[in-house]
Order: structure tokens, then sequence, then C-alpha cells
């Protein structure tokens, strides 16, 4: 089936998240107003009564006549043409749990860097098997994108990915603004599995920072990481990808160097010696890259490619290895 | 003409600077006598005296049984089979005039990454023509590899590179040890350029980062910076060569992301809006990717390689372009 986004296609938010938020914030800077489903009542209220959401990009004030908060999620997904999902990956199961409208006319694009915990898929396929929808309907927003940056105005490159050409354009249209460049890609598989890598490579060095490593090996790390993605893309899907640009190599990159990473932090936790279950109670929300390791593991058994990296964070995560000695191991597999 | 590095060769290092010093710390740790051409008679003098480099590295202590210091070019060389370069390369020249024994019969190895001010050329291209050596004589030894972190046991991926592997080994040899993984290159070409061309990105990073642009942005621009290389690399000299390891993509972001970089702060002073002139001036040495940006544009004139972020900083550096607006116009070309 062909779907074909028209120019006056509303959307709607799902998640109220920092990135939910700061999507928003682009949305609704275009004159749009925008549906978003808010299940929490706080937040919901705050942003009713003082346009803001107090727990997340607490300093973007919207207009209120631009934005429609809403805990009801039918409501707002049975007004929208375009179904943006930006929750945690974790929770999206049960994000959309109350939903009884069907999907089968709208397109949803994901703006979830992360698998679906429990099914070993990703959310493209998620809700490419769990509603029946066609992959043509079903797009990916992303880039490197701290939210904070993006809301706060800073120069920020995303991309979105559609297998229609015309259908990333509508979208990339409702994003178009000062501070934004946009670009577009029909890679939805690629993409999509290289935001997701990327959450394990930043679990990686983390590991390697609270192990003590330096700069010169995190280097050496992260470049093979770059390569253990590119080399994962091609030999499970080829196609012809250029990886060195913003959606894949530099998304990784922000990751991998931010200090705030979630899944940087709780390879450091470990790497300083908590086990993996108290790091995880340390954590106030699952880094991806704990889940994406398993998946990923778990795929990887049908296509066979060397990911010497992902396989030592699967390890040191799920199989108890100590972290210190795989990391040591880890050293002698990378060039 | 064939040359086969014997297992017994005297290595001597020309240089006194940290990664100088680094290296000949190494050697020296290998059990070797390094010969050390140092110029300077104070550092001479303390080298002698408490095998201490009161410049660079003041912490690494030599066992004085294991260096032979000396301000004889000449008879270093002479007592040499492999000489190692290791001066900035803006230097090199004024380093090497007092030699007046002949390269002919020794193998020469950079651990330089610029190019000779003035020539247009690389280190390995100047020694092949200026002392009529064979490409197959003369090697690079190179990586990710801040001095201080070699210099302190710090876990450090080293690349040696000659055309005949055989060579490689043997250098490889004498550096081997508990701290530094060793990887082994033929790509002489790729590798001198690539780590030549990371000067001139680190140089853009910080411009940016002076300019004000944030982590995003830093990202999209180094991943680009990584893709502009791999272009340039393979239009302008085309390999089977794999970039997304330490040698190339490592030793990039090593430099892009260090904030002690000399050509990131180039970059960052003029990007806080110094003019080019007072830049250079508030440098205690040149930044490599000054003469880098030259360099690779001459070269580029006959290869016409696309490489918007090199003539970024090329056109601020030697023709006056408004750091801002230059940048501003250098995003339009990033992806």
């Amino acid at each position: 089936m062909e779907y074909k986004i028209g120019t006056g296609a509303r959307c709607a938010v799902i998640g109220y998240g920092s990135w939910a938020t700061a999507i928003v914030g682009l949305l609704a800077a275009n004159g749009q107003r925008v549906g978003w489903y808010v299940r929490n009542p706080e937040v919901l209220e705050s942003l009713r009564t003082e346009g803001r959401n107090p727990r997340y990009l607490s300093d973007l004030e919207f207009d209120r006549d631009r934005i429609a908060p809403s805990d009801d999620l039918d409501g707002v997904v049975h007004d929208a043409d375009i179904v943006i999902l930006a929750t945690p990956s974790a929770y999206l199961k049960d994000f959309l749990a109350p939903l009884t409208v069907p999907l089968r006319d709208k397109f949803i694009v994901s703006a979830i860097k992360g698998i679906v915990p429990g099914d070993y898929q990703t959310v493209v396929e998620y809700i490419h098997d769990h509603y029946g929808l066609s992959y043509k309907q079903i797009g990916l927003f992303t880039g490197p994108s701290h939210a904070e940056e993006v809301s706060r105005g800073k120069l920020s490159y995303l991309t979105v990915v559609c297998t229609d050409p015309g259908n990333a354009q509508r979208i990339g249209e409702k994003f178009a603004g000062g501070n934004i460049r946009l670009s577009y890609s029909t890679d939805l598989y690629g993409i999509e599995y290289g935001a997701i890598l990327k959450n394990i490579y930043a679990l990686a060095v983390g590991l390697a920072v609270g192990l003590g490593y330096g700069d010169n090996f995190l280097a050496v790390l992260i470049a093979n990481s770059a390569g253990e993605m590119t080399r994962f893309l091609e030999e499970s899907y080829p196609d012809k990808r250029d990886t060195q640009v913003s959606a894949y190599l530099g998304d990784l990159l922000v990751t991998c160097y931010s200090v705030y990473s979630r899944n940087r932090r709780l390879g450091l936790l470990i790497g300083h010696g908590c086990t993996v279950k108290s790091a995880l109670n340390e954590m106030t929300m699952v880094a991806e890259g704990y889940f994406a390791a398993d998946c990923i593991r778990h795929i990887n058994a049908r296509h066979k490619v060397d990911m010497p990296i992902a396989e030592t964070v699967y390890r040191v995560l799920y199989e108890g290895a100590p972290a210190r000695r795989s990391m040591q191991e880890l050293t002698t597999k990378l060039i």
C-alpha cells in the first residue's frame, strides 16, 4: 500500500520526556497546533495552565494555543495524521496499551532510539508487526540531538527517514526552522540499527572510563565501534550507505563523548566496580543500551557479524563476565 | 632498491619534545640503547646528568645507560640504522640542516604528523625527494597518542607503516611493551595524509567551539570530517583501506576531542574573535593545522576532491574570510 502524507497533515507526539518536549517545541514553533499525549497528571496540568513541562526542559515556554496536551490517547491519535513516538523504548508498549483507535491510516514516526524489550524488535519492527502497518507508513526522526541543545536553539542536524522521499520531505517541513538542519534518508534499517548500536558502544565507553583507560584508548574504542556498526549494517542489510554523516557516526559520537549519557553512566558504574544489579538500581531509568546489548546479540546469532565490542558489553551485563578482564580481552581485538 | 631492517638494528630519535621523549622512553624500556639528537643545551645537560627532560614529560626518568643524548647530529645518525624523526614539522628542515652523513643506508621513520612548510610536501615526500631515499626505506609511526598518556603507561595503540610488512614488524618489535598495542599497515600515503588532515579538522572544531556551537554540531562536524578525510584519501590515492580504525579515525577523534590540542586552541582563539595574526602570536608554537590547511589546498587543486571543511579553514586562515559567516556557510554543506 502506498501512503502519501498530505501537506496539511496534523501531528501528535506521544511522550513527555525531554526529547518529546523538544520535538513539540519544534513543531509548535512552526505554527502548528500539536496533539500531545501526556499521561502524567502533574505534567499535563502544568502544560495546560502554564504552558510548561515542569519535569523536562522546564525553561521552554509553549504558546498554549499551539499545543493540545491530553491524557486521552485515543483522542490524540484520532485527530492526527502523523503520530510521533517519543517515549523511552522500555515503556513504549505501556504507553500504547490504552490505544483502541486503529493506526492503519496513520503515518508513524519513531523518535525513539532503542528496542522494545522482550520482543527482540526495534520500534519500527514492532509497529510493523504488532499493528500490521506497512514499512511505507513508518519513519524515523533522528540525529545527534541532546534535547537541551535543540530546545535552546543550538544548531542541530536531524534526519527524517522514510522509504518514500516525498513523505520524508513532508515530515521535514514540519520541523524546519532557524536552528535545525534537516537531512533525508531512505535507510530505515541502517539508521535505526545504528542508533540502537551506539547505545551499546556508549556503555562500552563508560566501562572503559570507569576502569581507568585514557583518551588514547577511548578514541580507539570509538573508532572501532564506528567500524563495527558499519560492518554490522553492511553485512546484515547491504545498502549503498555512507555512515560517516550525522545520522550514523554523528549520533555515535555525541552519545559516546557525552558525560550525560545514561548508557555511559551505567558502564561507568560497572567499570568502577558496582555489580550490574546495583548499577541498574542506581539509575533512575534503565539505559537503552542494556536492552540493546541483549537484542543485538539475539539478532546477530542469525547474521554472525564479528562484533567484539557489543559481545563484550553483553557478556559483562548478562553473563557476569568480570569487567576488567573482559575489557582487557577486548583490547586485543581492536586495531 | 629493497631495504631489509635487521633484528639488531639500532635506533636514534631526532627531537626533544614530548612525543620524541615518549618515543625514547618506549625504546629504552625495551632494553635498547637509544641514540638521541638533542640540540637544546639545557635539555641535553639534564638528560646527561639526571636522565630527565626538564621541558617535556619531566616525570619520566630514564636509565642513563640506555640513552645516548648528543648534540652531534652526524654522530647520532652515523651510529643508527633506524632514524626516527620526531621534531615539530615546522622545524624539521632546521633540525636536519647540520647533517652531512648520508642517509642512503638508513631507514627513516617519521613520527611527525604534519607537512614541511614552504614545500607543500609531507615529511615522507620531503625525505624521499630531498635525500633521494626510496619509499621502501621510509616509514611512519603514528596513532592516537597523547604523549603524556603513552609515557604514563596508559594503554595506547600505535601503528607502524612501511611498504614492506617485514620492516614494519622489525620496527614494531622495538616498541612492543606492556601498554602499547601495535598495528601494522602498508598505507604510507593514506595514514600520513589522514594524520595531516586531522589537524585541519581539529582547527575547525576549535573555530566552532569558539563561535558557540554546541555538542550536537561538533558531532556532525567531526563525522563529516571523517567522511571528508576518507573521500580525500580514496579519490586522491585509491586503495583498499578501512579508515574506521585507530590510525585514521582514532587519531582524528583524539585530536578533535582533546581540549589540549594546539590546533583546536588556534581555532578557538579565532572563533572567539582574535585576528589570525594575533591568534598565531598567542601560540608558543605554530599549530600544524595552520600549515596543513595551505598545503592540502595546494595539493587538492590537482585532485579536486570536495572538501568543504578544509576549504573553510583555509579561507579563514589565509584569505581573511570572517569566521562566523564562513562557519555558517559551512553548516549548509554538512549532512
